[in-house]
């Protein structure tokens, strides 16, 4: 069996429908098997759960091969990020891991087998790029978020760290402190405690509130904005074959040329 | 008195205003008995409440015999979901339930009766069938936020069951202190008895609040623009009756060829 | 002096400017001794604000009688809501009230004259105008809303009025535990009681709180689609002058009627 | 060397691009600088900071002289706010401030040197002037929201006061006090602490939540609906060159008459 028909062959699995589910349901069976593992087992469960475990390897490793020899060209396989992501996931759980201190590593890659799920379903991978998309979109609404919090943050641990020195001590602190403040988690408290020592601190606060919220609040009219715009230029590119209105202006005024062409022809 | 006759005059009784509006006080009804009940009440009052229980059952039976009966086709009747949830509530008011065991699920019963309301006031019944239509166009999105629930969920148990099993014990646990977490209700409490442990951990908890309000941000976006999109469709298709552009251009096109024409001819 | 000459002097006064910034500033007087009242004071200040205070009762008397018989038509003027609204705030204002007990009543009346704000500028009267406007789209939802809040307070003050008399007593203070559990204060602390018994009980808040904010957000974003429903109406109307293309195919075709009649002549 | 050659060096120094990247990675190490001083610190690399310090404070203020001296009209130079800004920046880091009481001021001030970061970057700039754009739009709804604030406070500090004098002893604490319960933050525990004397006094809370989230809702409706307003005025203003509808109607009714002419003539 030479290598050009084994190729087709797996290009006609990876291709195969059955196939897709068979692959969806074993990460399926993975995520549960990551959820079960949270639990206390008896033994025998937890010897079990380690079969199946080398199984789903066994399982993955096997669709990897055949999607890579699948692939036309070798190189265009890692192109594609999703292929990189899964074949890291799968080259991390061959790596043996059997002492107990490596062995919390190996659970915790393990769980990301679960993101497989995001790379299989072609709408998940849609929806992720697009979210990822956004982001850049964000990325001056981010920096000045982050300045006005730094700036805050600077001042906070400035002010306020010989009052409480685990909220306040060093701007690291206060930047968590800021963000508790900013999703009004206790923040009451926080304000309190300093007030009773600068009775003016709650303008600190309040202006601070004020000033995240309102940036946020442009942050997701600009997202409304920018995705409105794009359907109104999605739109006009649909009505793009159709003739303009100048299109038919030029129309009628070459009739009149004609027409007067015309009569002064009679 | 024949069938036909008794159909049709049930049908107007049906389709009467005055039924309707007497249908509908008689669940208000029911409704207030609903609220009565939860509070302390003297024997006397509570066996007048249990005659109205018995009296509202006789008449919701009585309306959905009237119903039932004065629809022509009689497979039809129950096509419609709502007459399906109407008859489950008069059912299961009628099945005898006295033990005190059981008294409990037959209050509870009771209470569906409010939905009621829902079944027979039209606009409701077309606001609920709009939130329903909603709900798939918000699946992949649900899944998403799914996975990354399950994945922080799976990776906090793993860390954190041993610092607080209360809160982390298995995955079922972690997803409600996680849900909790997103609903900012006293997350740093959370947060801070993991930081004395792993003091690295508010990672995990930004990294989760980030994703999570990203994800919900961008499915609120989602539905605006599809909402925008069903009206700009709808508008689309009031001009659907206008001739377009192109129309318009080959119109004068077939002109310039009539002037041409003459011309040629003259 | 006749009473038209005076009715007309009056309708000058109404109309000037200075009156108007007079008045407003009265208002904000008026705003400020309600605040200044809050704080305890010495005797002195305090028969000082008393003068104010029936100073002001005396403008604004005053400025009523002005506008009142400045006005052509006496009946027009109680057909503008916000006159009602100045003529009970005034008449409140001059009844005596020297006992301790209806003192309490007196100064809560004197609070309401800031609402004279509202009233006094237009921008502030339109945008309240809107805003009542925008209410009775909102009916439909609000009313699904609570059928749902009815509905989880009864099964709440049934399953958990004997884990929490305070909480689920009965179906009112059910009803506002609710109102709490969706604002998501201490929310936690609430579900964790009942499901010390009822371990399944966060079933009933998480889909409370999924129907809450899912209601919510549709109601949200029916107020956005009706607002651009109203915005594309009004561009619509714009245009509306302008000739529909159907208008200039008619006229297209008309002029090849008349070619061809031509044609037909020569 | 003359005045003008050095102007000319100087505008081209100040557009220089690696002029430019040099400012910024001064004002980052400047933010670092501010960063740092939080945490405690040996005395050695304390006096090193102070040193860095000096030489930031060169660097800004050489770099103000360059700019300045680059400017062709010097009055334009102080006509841009950015400018004046970064010349009170730089002008209250040369201060010299040593005295411990002064030190915390001196401290503060340099913070602010991190907002150099807005004045230098063009798009956190144009960010920034756009957020103070929509300041306005917002104004009456603001001048809206504090009078319900205002009016709400002085009810709370006339019926409560006597219960908490720490959250309603005035209207300014009160004015916290409420601004509190519309961040949702424990405003259940000031409700029940009130409910315990007043047993009404949920609708006090109620009410003002209901009425500060619906003007919200509304501001923020306003500012999406303004937005995709002049996004509609931008599209129109593109298709401003085309002719209207109108103008093609004029153009075939000149066509009519020529042919009518053309036919009477034969």
């Amino acid at each position: 069996m030479d290598t050009t028909s084994l190729q087709q062959s797996f290009m006609k699995i990876r291709s195969n429908k059955a196939f897709e589910l068979f692959v969806v349901s074993i990460i399926i069976l993975s995520a549960i098997l990551v959820g079960v593992k949270t639990y206390e087992l008896p033994p025998a469960v937890f010897t079990l759960i380690t079969w199946f475990d080398h199984f789903i390897t066994f399982i993955f490793l096997s669709e990897l091969i055949i999607r890579f020899t699948g692939e036309e060209r070798k190189r265009d396989f890692f192109k594609q990020p999703w292929n990189i992501f899964d074949t890291i996931i799968v080259a991390a759980s061959l790596i043996p891991i059997e002492e107990s201190d490596m062995a919390l590593i190996g659970r915790l890659l393990r769980i990301f087998r679960v993101l497989r799920m995001v790379s299989i379903i072609p709408e998940l991978r849609v929806l992720l790029n697009s979210l990822i998309k956004a982001l850049p979109q964000l990325g001056y609404v981010m920096l000045l978020m982050f300045i006005i919090f730094y700036i805050y943050a600077a001042i906070g641990s400035t002010l306020f760290a010989h009052i409480n020195e685990e909220l306040w001590g060093d701007i690291a602190i206060s930047l968590l402190t800021l963000f508790r403040v900013m999703t009004f988690e206790d923040w009451t408290d926080v304000m309190y405690e300093t007030m009773s020592v600068y009775s003016l601190s709650w303008v600190y606060y309040l202006s601070f509130i004020f000033l995240t919220a309102f940036a946020f609040l442009n942050m997701v009219i600009g997202i409304v904005v920018s995705v409105i715009e794009k359907e109104n230029a999605k739109e006009e590119e649909l009505h793009n074959h159709e003739p303009s209105m100048s299109d038919l202006q030029k129309e009628i005024q070459e009739l009149k040329a004609m027409i007067q062409q015309n009569q002064s022809k009679q």
